[in-house]
């Protein structure tokens, strides 16, 4: 697969719930080199938000090179300045496959927002490219992205902490490790802020796998939990006060297992398994 | 002026910093009323950030007809049904001009998000319509909302709470009562979050007027500070924890008083006076 033929649309986006299986059957990493064009896949690795960026990045290279991928680059920088920079951004210019590892979505998004590497990401990811993230890498791909929060599964009001995200989607507010860290007040609080936005939880070993037309499918271990407000009738997170419990009425919490296909998951239409039907 | 003498292109944005002056000379809401036609104004109050909504907007509409204005209409609403009832947003639907209140931004974004009335409000104001907006109505604007905060000089890492907006700007991160309540550091740590966005801090009695080609001037009698990240260097944000300060690297705060017009307020640009060439 080369650029000219990729899609003339956006890509496949793929948050992942962290700690995906990387060693037995590999089911998601798999799905991504598919989606990336399979032995063709050009992927680049954008391991900023680790601890250890190298180690990680390392990681990540010798696993899709095994898989048997046509070329992998990383991209490893250590300022805003090296993020700027044509040479740093060129290593998007052939990739069918972006994959950003897990770590601190803040760290990410502080390093490379606004920079030549963001805008290139994103453009690729307009033309085609599919882009797939692992726990803090799932986060940062919200224009809305939950930055850090508390764990819990009754919403309150200081429990989540936003900051601008990278913006691979405008609709989705994505949580990670979901299941494990007990994130569903979180997710909740997120939303009440403001019920023009749906909630993605996806648990860890689990990915949503989301189509360019809007579509969506669960693959891996887990499930993914949708949250979608746009019913919601009332909430009091404005009157209430630091950690003390919200009040949300009308909010449509729903858990979709692995194998689940969603028609739609984007703002425009209810979300809904294909084989049912609203409104 | 009517809805088809409106231009084919984004209207007027005009946050203003709260407190400005009702009474005087009125320098803020008569710049306010031209730019929505004047005589020919139609104007949309909608007061319901306000602790008294009732009230707020019986003051906003009664000072909008002592001025003169063609018709002033005002958006009343208990909860998130009625704000998608077609007949409360049909009261926009031949605006010129919007203002939006103070009181608390989050209350005006968790009852409006994502209802008829804000997506009419935007589609209006991408027809051409004025949207002024004074203290939460300022902050509102924003589509990377300001939520709440704390005061003070120096940017720590939870001085601020970001929730998604009402989006009238994508590029901006408005802050309002600046000077007064001393907000710097605030402002200084949401735009580290993500340097990608532009804050810009707005005084009582003073608004910033941005134009739809992205110019802006700032009127009444304090000051506008802008604050970009775009070239900053390094930020320590992610590491550092709670209330402690952050470290900011070739972060650009400018202070701009009444009367300085500058050539471009847009993520395109440098910030820049007219005068003024930058590299």
């Amino acid at each position: 697969m080369t650029i000219s033929d990729l899609p003339p649309r956006q890509g496949y986006l793929m948050p992942i719930g962290g700690a995906e299986d990387k060693k037995a059957q590999r089911v998601i990493l798999k799905r991504f080199v598919q989606l990336s064009g399979g032995a063709n896949a050009r992927i680049t690795v954008i391991p900023l938000a680790s601890e250890s960026p190298a180690e990680r990045g390392r990681q990540y290279c010798d696993l899709f090179s095994e898989m048997g991928v046509q070329s992998v680059d990383c991209i490893q920088l250590r300022n805003r300045y090296e993020a700027n920079m044509p040479a740093t951004a060129a290593l998007l210019d052939n990739a069918t496959g972006i994959f950003m590892t897990g770590g601190d979505q803040v760290k990410l998004v502080s390093l490379i927002g606004g920079t030549l590497v963001a805008s290139k990401m994103l453009s690729r990811f307009k033309k085609g490219a599919t882009v797939a993230g692992t726990s803090a890498g799932a986060s940062a791909m919200s224009l809305h992205m939950i930055a850090f929060g508390r764990s819990g599964a009754k919403p309150s009001q200081r429990m989540v902490q936003f900051a601008p995200g990278l913006g691979l989607t405008d609709d989705l507010i994505i949580d990670q490790h979901f299941r494990q860290r007990d994130r569903t007040g979180r997710l909740m609080t997120a939303v009440a802020f403001n019920p023009a936005l749906i909630g993605v939880g996806v648990d860890e070993d689990t990915a949503l796998v989301i189509a360019p037309d809007g579509s969506a499918e669960v693959i891996g271990s887990g499930t993914v939990t949708v949250v979608d407000g746009r019913n919601m009738e009332y909430t009091d997170i404005h009157s209430v006060k630091r950690h003390y419990p919200i009040t949300v009425l009308g909010m449509n919490v729903q858990t979709f297992g692995s194998g689940t296909k969603l028609a739609s998951l984007t703002l425009d239409e209810p979300v809904a398994l294909p084989s049912l039907k609203f409104g």
